[in-house]
C-alpha cells in the first residue's frame, strides 16, 4: 500500500495566499496525486477550483452549518468550494470533545473526510470510536522539530494503529522529514503520514514531496 | 455625511459561497460604492480580486501573522487577497480582551481596518480608548429581531457616540432594518450602521440596500 501524504501547508509566509499558488502550481507537477493532500489556509481554499487534479483540503471546520454564524467555517461552505475534507483539532487550533463529536458524525453524513489530530494514545482511543476518515497522531513535543515520531517513539506508532485498526485509517505526524520516517510510519501499520515544516520549510519543496514518495 | 453601510453575510445559506458571489454581482449595480462594506465569510475574501470595485470585509481576523499556525485568518492574508478590513469580536465570534488589542495595535501599523464589535456601553468605553477604526456597538438582545436599537435605545446611542467621540468612528448595529432606523442613529451620532439579516434575509436584498442608502 502506498503512503497518503497530507501536507500541512499551516500559515508559512511561503505557503499562504499569492505564495499558495506558486507552491500548488509547482506540486501540481507530480503526475501522480493519487494520495496527496494539500492542507491550506481557509482564505486559500477557493483554489480548488483553479486546481481540480488536486486534492486541496482545509486545517479547521466549525460545527455550524449555514444561518447566523459569523467568522466561521462550516463544511457545507467547503463542499461549495470542492474541498471535501480537513484537519480538525491540530495542536495549533484545539477544540472541544463535543465540537469534534458533532463535527465527525457531520462529516460522514456528508461524505466529507475529517483527518482529526490527537495528541496521545488516550485520545486516539477516545476518539477513534466516532470513526473519522482518519487519526493523526502527533506528539506535541515532536511537532516542528527534528525528532521524528517513528525514531524517537516507535512504539508508539504500532500501539496507536492497533487502536485504530477497523476503526479509521492512522495517520503519523511531528518531525517527519525523511522517507525512513515515512516506511517505518508504514511498517508499523499507519496509512501515511501528515507533514508540515518538513516539506514547506524545505528549500525545495516539490522535491522535498517527491523524495517521500519514493517510486510510487 | 453619508452613512456608511456595512453588510454582515454573517454564514446565511443565500451569502455563502457561490450564492455569495450572485449576490455580490446584484449588489455591484449600485453604482455608488463609496460608504458600502460587504463582511463575507473567511473562503469568499477571494472574490475582491473579482470585484475590485467593491470594499471586502472579513468577518473575523486572529492575532497571528505568517508562521507554524494552522487553521487561522491573519491580517497579512486578508490585505494578501486585496481585503483591507475586518470585523472583530462580534458577538458571535468573541475573542479575550488581549487579543483584541494584539490585532488593534497590529491594524494600525499595517493599514487594516478593524471593526470592533462591542455589546455594551463599559466596553465602547475600554475598546475606544484603543482607537480601532471603527466601534460597532450591538445589544446582543436585539441581534436578528425586528426591534432596532434606534427605536428601542436611542439615548445609549447618543451615549456611545459621546464615548468614540475624537478617538474612532461609530456603528450601530442590532435590528437595523429602515432607513429611519440609519437616519436615527446618524442624528444621534453614529458614522453609520452594521446590518445583516435586514439586508440579508430580505426577499430582496438590493432593494432593501437601495432603500436604506437613501438619496445618495
Amino acid at each position: 500500500m502506498e503512503p497518503e501524504i497530507f501536507i500541512n501547508f499551516k500559515h508559512y509566509d511561503n505557503a499562504v495566499g499569492t505564495n499558495s499558488e506558486k507552491l500548488l502550481t509547482d506540486f501540481k507537477s507530480i503526475k501522480k496525486q493519487n494520495g496527496l493532500y494539500y492542507c491550506m489556509a481557509e482564505t486559500d481554499l477557493y483554489l480548488q477550483k483553479s486546481f481540480p487534479g488536486l486534492h486541496i483540503y482545509g486545517q479547521h471546520v466549525d460545527s455550524n452549518g449555514y444561518g447566523a454564524f459569523t467568522g466561521s467555517v462550516s463544511i457545507e461552505s467547503l463542499l461549495d468550494l470542492g474541498v471535501k475534507g480537513s484537519l480538525l483539532n491540530h495542536s495549533e487550533k484545539r477544540v472541544d470533545s463535543s465540537i469534534i463529536e458533532s463535527v465527525v458524525k457531520k462529516s460522514k453524513e456528508l461524505g466529507f473526510k475529517i483527518i482529526l489530530c490527537v495528541e496521545n494514545l488516550d485520545e486516539a482511543e477516545k476518539y477513534s470510536k466516532l470513526e473519522p476518515a482518519y487519526i493523526a497522531y502527533e506528539p506535541p513535543e515532536l511537532i516542528g522539530g527534528d525528532i521524528s515520531v517513528s525514531s524517537a517513539r516507535p512504539e508508539i506508532i504500532g500501539q496507536a494503529a492497533e487502536i485504530c485498526k477497523g476503526r479509521t485509517k492512522l495517520l503519523v505526524g511531528a518531525g517527519v522529514k525523511t522517507k525512513e520516517d515515512v516506511d517505518t510510519s508504514m511498517a508499523l501499520g499507519a496509512a501515511g503520514v501528515l507533514i508540515a515544516s518538513g516539506i514547506i520549510k524545505n528549500a525545495k519543496p516539490i522535491n522535498r514531496l517527491v523524495s517521500l514518495m519514493g517510486n510510487r
